[in-house]
């Protein structure tokens, strides 16, 4: 099969055209109408075999995973995904791999009702590169410098479960089936919180969205925001399968996890119900897990409130 | 090095807020500012090695490549270019790799005015995914749809050096030391045709890309625009290091060559003042090679005007 059969079997569908498209998938470029009053957030996110996903991944979750991923950083903005570029390197044209890999992709941007309008195919080791493309009412993106001294912090979700099922995958934990297949969904079908984000908007003072471990994501949010905080270990939340870890392994896990495609961010104590009715708008779980301080640094308190060494750190790419 | 640390010493730089980028690289989304009036043209390309360039390659010219094969996509449909994103995937942090691959990025960036506002960097096997973003007036951007039986046909610069330069590294042929060092050149440094791309709104019919070579681009082409052409195999412009080789060399390169980025248009005889005034003002070779015709099919014409067999076909990246 060639490139271009390629592309119009698994990737070319018909869309609608108009409202933010005008044309799609075949030409050299997509075009896009911007609406006035609105502005355009972009990102962009490459997954790698054995880095990103496992070799054993079915292909329709990895499809899932490699736009999730993307429209969690639309999420932790607060923007309404739009559209969305494909480039993929393939080492050879597996149709039963494309056939998965397309299903997964377009259930999730049609449950966003998100557009692929373009991308790239080629041979070469096995690589997914997406880049999404939203919108937010003028100056209501929510951003990682926003975050105040006294505001509360949130997480959206349940933190962890991502990383556990790695390890069990890696042979240095145990689980039992049901629980397994439980954290193996949260690894491999993360939920982007698009609707928390843009329920968000107006309320929360700064948002990112986890995908390198708590800490080092909180880290990033407090270095833009020019502040610190403190978290409280016992009120972070996490399944029943990552309860029934040591505890160690547990704050290794929602500490600085990575893969959790969660929601973190910060509101005024007086935005709580308005927090409290986007976590009930979008049906997401929200939990409060400490507070933004003036005082540089991170603190790690535990149920008594007392501090804690910060000996673990956030995921990096380069260093593990 | 981390990933973040590798990203603020090679690819974050200070960017002029305001105009079109409100938020470069930092937050989960770059933010834009689309303005009224305009359409936004959004093109990505991923480059393999040992696909689309050698491990031999100095990094420079890769950087400078990896921008121009998308700048090239967004000339093709007469787009302005403003930002871009950059996913890199390498199999270690390479220093000097990195500061050479940046530096030739950013060179052709900033000759053209265009902001990196993103992306993404992970370990894996080399591989680079850009996706640019620009602008045209609403209605303004060249597609490959638009051409008309009658119309002339069009290419810029000359073709099929990057070819020639691929088989002298394959081996398959042998250049003197000035004409390989041109014709690696045309290879590793395209040129995109960005200028001549703005100064064809309004007077070309259609236009596309070259990467996969003329025919099969021209095919893409006249597929859609539902139309024919003839080609007139003696106009087809080449450099004298081409000139040298056997014909049916020459032939191979200039049809079926592949990585030329030139542009490939189309146009009414009425416009024949206006696309040399387009040549001069964008100071670009432009040749005209054919013309559009209603009966489908591609005839290639010899010097005599005698049609001659087709028997090379377009490079897919899945066939070759």
């Amino acid at each position: 099969m060639g490139e271009f059969d390629l592309i119009k079997r698994y990737f070319k569908r018909d869309i609608a055209l108009g409202a933010t498209v005008d044309l799609g998938i075949g030409d050299d470029c997509a075009l896009l109408s911007p609406s006035p009053g609105v502005q355009t957030l972009i990102s962009c996110d490459m997954l790698v075999e054995g880095r990103h996903f496992l070799s054993t991944v079915q292909p329709d979750r990895l499809g899932h995973k490699a736009l999730a991923v993307n429209l969690s950083d639309l999420a932790a903005c607060g923007a309404t995904p739009r559209v969305f570029t494909l480039a993929l390197a393939l080492p050879k044209v597996d149709e039963g791999f494309l056939e998965g890999f397309s299903r997964g992709l377009f259930a999730l941007a049609d449950a966003h009702g998100i557009t692929l309008i373009g991308g790239d195919t080629t041979a070469g080791p096995l690589n997914i590169c997406i880049t999404v493309i939203g919108e937010a009412p003028t100056g209501s993106a929510l951003l990682r410098s926003g975050a105040r001294a006294g505001d509360d912090l949130y997480v959206s979700g349940r933190l962890g479960d991502a990383r556990l099922a790695l390890e069990v995958f890696r042979g240095k934990l145990n689980l039992l089936g049901e629980q397994f297949e439980q954290v193996r969904l949260a690894m491999e079908c993360p939920q982007p919180r698009v609707a928390l984000g843009q329920a968000l908007r107006g309320v929360a003072s700064s948002a990112i969205d986890l995908s390198d471990g708590l800490i080092g994501d909180l880290g990033h949010l407090l270095q833009a925001s020019k502040v610190g905080a403190s978290l409280a270990l016992e009120a972070l939340p996490h399944s029943a399968a990552l309860a029934g870890q040591p505890l160690a392994i547990q704050r290794e896990c929602m500490l600085a996890g990575g893969d959790d495609y969660e929601l973190l961010f910060s509101a005024p104590t007086a935005a709580r119900t308005a927090v409290r009715n986007a976590a009930i708008a979008s049906a997401t779980l929200v939990t409060r897990i400490g507070s933004i301080d003036q005082a540089f640094g991170l603190r790690l308190l535990d149920g008594q409130g007392q501090a804690l060494p910060l000996s673990l750190a956030g995921f990096d790419h380069f260093k593990s």
